[in-house]
């Protein structure tokens, strides 16, 4: 498809790693409410990183995941404790990641290969290693390095800055329609990864092109 | 409770003003979906002042609530036309104010009243003129002005500002928990006028009070 692009960026939460696969856990720990929490974990957990961005209350991805976690279990009137904190922040560690990856990111290796993620070092660091995924990345870029949460330019401009290379040699992939559309704003080429057949988000920022996981990315080896 | 309150100042969407009374139109034009549609509406037409702010890209209330219903309508897979568009923007200017809305302003009429709203003058204007309360408030306050979305510190700055009047000297009151989150972030005193029995937001700005709905403001008097 192109052979101008020079570096795969992947987004991380629910593009590499399933932020659902928390669901099991959060069952044993609140009785068979484990989809309930872990859909509204997962909203309020952006909600979270866009308002203290733009309140100017900059916090790391790991502190606004335990508040976003208190939130859910509040709202779903079940009891919040801390040990059940510990043991769901320890699992945020330990997701899964979807069935292609491993594969697609081997085959595409002969490019540069990176992960670009709202989350802190010390929760994104601990998941790459545990999937057994670290060695086939040449990068690690958290926005926590310069407290920019995506979609801000500032943040798409930081991953540019550590790669070294031009914009359009990037090609950067999420699920996150917003995510897409930030990366898009700034000048990445994006390929949306619409793992939930969800509509086009209406932000004016179309993706360059959309798969339904990530084999479709092959194309542009 | 103070006599130091100067000013007492209302969000509108969700505080004077019930959002999700389209949902009898939208009942109307999609056959029984109407609350899917105005749940999904109102969530997204949130999330794209927050991600539209975010990105630098900055587009008027009134733009954002069209983006947002026709993502909502996609969403549903429902069939979307312009002439729906048109109807359902139009009840945007005609929503139900609460109840208690109207005694309530006219108790606290002594004191300096105004609303300050994401909403564009286009659609904030016809709504107050159509539900016969403009009579009551000496300002209509609109983000569109600066084009700075709450909760960013720039926009409730701008409210000061045009209120002539101290941040002690200003209860703010809204419905919406990060709207409260982004007012006390500022220096304003906040009412958190929590309508649907919410938990707190986890954004580490807990209101001065809560109040189940607008009657309890009265003790300001």
């Amino acid at each position: 498809m192109s052979s101008s692009i020079n570096a795969l960026v992947f987004d991380v939460y629910g593009t590499l790693f399933d932020v659902y696969s928390v669901k099991e856990k959060c069952d044993e720990l609140f009785d068979g409410k484990g989809e309930e929490i872990s859909i509204l974990w997962r909203q309020k957990q952006l909600e979270y990183s866009f308002l203290r961005q733009l309140m100017g209350q900059y916090e790391p991805f790991i502190d606004i995941t335990r508040d976003s976690l208190k939130y859910a279990i509040n709202k779903l009137n079940l009891e919040y404790n801390q040990e059940k904190e510990l043991v769901l922040l320890e699992e945020y560690k330990n997701l899964s990641h979807y069935p292609e990856v491993e594969t697609v990111l081997k085959e595409m290796k002969p490019k540069k290969l990176a992960v670009f993620s709202n989350g802190s070092r010390d929760m994104l660091e601990p998941l790459i290693q545990n999937s057994g995924l670290s060695s086939l990345f040449d990068e690690i870029i958290s926005v926590d390095d310069i407290k920019q949460y995506k979609p801000t330019p500032a943040s798409y401009s930081y991953c540019l800055k550590v790669l070294g290379l031009e914009r359009e040699e990037i090609l950067f992939m999420s699920s996150n329609g917003w995510d897409i559309s930030g990366a898009k704003n700034f000048g990445f080429k994006t390929a949306w990864i619409n793992r939930n057949k969800l509509p086009i988000e209406e932000l004016n920022q179309k993706p360059h092109t959309i798969y339904k996981d990530l084999n479709g990315i092959m194309e542009w080896k």
